[in-house]
């Protein structure tokens, strides 16, 4: 029988090309029954030789790709070491991409999968929209999102953090320690992740019988800058807070530079705690107190989703938060 | 003409099997008259389909790779990014490694690259030999050094920063606001990076007609548990100096904390420059006076080397060093 185009193969296996690219690619996607219908009709157009009938191709040797919004924080090479370890392991190797969130980046990384052998993704909030991530599900690329800013769509693998927990183990801390009016520095509104933090707070103060006060709750980007106005504002009010739960470790710095620009110590002053555990929080002075979040153990765990996808298997989970833990250092002290 | 293999073409030749595949590979790296030659016969034995015998592969879509020791500092994030943007801006993907110092690692990397269409590396300190670099070399993959250890070896291209005039800044500026005794907890003494930034202390002091004493210069790892101890021990000198110059930013902020433990002020009663400006830098309280070395120019440098020598031209230089500059921020005060 002569040779074929795979769109010749499609119309008579009655399926589309996409799956009989899949087959022809050793992707695990495709059901056994119609991997096994197109693989007979791939044989029998001379396709024979470039697939074995049975597995997925290897998956040593092959490449994985990690795209993250940003690389300028600290933040970014604890979630690439994690995932470069995972890899490592099971001896793949790891392309990185930034897209500096911009859409034409994610575009651009999209369109660059064609010119190498990807077998998955590990995607870092980098802009893509849910079109995009059908557009990998059609490429038969699996992937897994790390750190998701909303909800994401259901069927959609990801990995977080435990938020709502951290900000809860945050607050109760500053509680203990006698705090009262305790502030709020969080990430953008707009984030699941910022306002489960904020939640987590105001459950701490319920339960302490503390009222929530409007006025002690910001909402800022993550970075040192608005950080710093925030907390210059809020360490002036008349009935000023006695301590700041930052929503980032940065935030915490820029906590740090408003109590001394106004001439107060931390945390004789004020007490403060960060959010991540970068490698700087047990070096800077005072020593920061903050929630630890396992960014190399979340990068790890979607590395495994992915691979247990191409592997054909059924992950573990596809939807989890991996757990915070609150490190008490010096920046927090009785009220 | 039948098909012969590589062997056989390359003994018709009079060339090694190496030089054959570097032909048949697309690399540059071969005189224009041997590949004519080598792929006169790779035609002739029906090779002629896999390459255009014009030009080297175009080198969108390719990857290189990016090797480093350690993923474990924002350092490491500076230099993906300078690599990343370069390659990312002729549509180039790159391949992230980690050796961890072991040089089981660094082998198991070289042997990797049997397993993908990789073109070039950038080697950040991965513990390779220079056996492991001719490897490279046969191999065809054309790579440069980052911020190398020691001097390397003739003919291997390198890109590193300007230690010794950051060493000289650092000092004459804590010269010149007065300091008198002035320390330095430099890297590790096998580092050239660290003798050089002591031997440009050394020249500030001498330009200055200060003595140099012994007791003041100390030499650590980088991190900042070593400078914490030694900057503990020099604070406690019966003269103890009233500046101290770190050999990194996270070593200034060893020594910050040393300074914060003897109750003595950053920079009323001790003065400290740090060396890379890393993000935090311009963060911590006080804000870090420090000699900024660009990190992400030196690897988007040593891109342009692996690129211009992949495209068969010849780099603008193989060997680098990026100029240093001093940052004046708060943690530096006249004596």
């Amino acid at each position: 029988m002569p040779r074929s185009t795979l769109a010749g193969i499609a119309k008579e296996a009655g399926v589309s090309v996409s799956t009989v690219s899949k087959v022809l690619h050793h992707r695990s996607d495709v059901s056994s029954t119609t991997r096994a219908r197109i693989q007979r009709l791939l044989e029998q157009h001379g396709y024979s030789e470039r697939h074995r009938p049975t597995d997925p191709a290897p998956l040593r040797g092959g490449l994985i790709d990690f795209v993250i919004n940003e690389l300028d924080s600290p933040w970014a090479v604890e979630l690439i070491r994690g995932a470069e370890e995972a890899l490592h392991g099971v001896g793949m190797g790891m392309v990185v991409s930034a897209t500096h969130g911009r859409t034409k980046r994610a575009r651009q990384w999209l369109d660059s999968l064609a010119t190498r052998p990807t077998r998955g993704a590990i995607l870092v909030v980098p802009e893509l929209t849910t079109a995009q991530h059908e557009e990998l599900r059609r490429l038969g690329i699996p992937f897994a999102l790390v750190a998701p800013i909303d909800e994401p769509a259901p069927g959609v693998p990801w990995v977080g953090a435990t938020n709502w927990p951290g900000g809860l183990a945050a607050t109760r801390h500053l509680v203990e320690l006698g705090h009262r009016r305790v502030a709020v520095i969080s990430g953008p509104a707009r984030r699941l992740t910022s306002r489960a933090r904020v939640d987590g707070y105001r459950s701490a103060l319920d339960e302490a019988g503390l009222p929530y006060d409007g006025e002690l709750v910001r909402y800022g980007d993550f970075t040192h800058g608005l950080a710093h106005r925030h907390a210059l504002e809020l360490l002036q009010l008349p009935d000023r807070p006695t301590a700041i739960f930052a929503g980032s470790d940065h935030q915490a710095l820029g906590t740090y530079r408003a109590a001394a620009t106004l001439g107060l110590r931390v945390p004789e002053d004020v007490s403060v705690v960060g959010f991540d555990d970068l490698p700087f929080a047990d070096w800077v002075t005072p020593r920061l107190t903050t929630v630890r979040t396992p960014l190399a153990e979340m990068t790890a765990l979607a590395a495994r989703m992915v691979l247990q996808l191409l592997a054909g298997e059924r992950p573990e989970t596809t939807r989890a938060e991996v757990a915070t833990e609150l490190i008490v250092r010096e920046s927090t002290a009785p009220r």
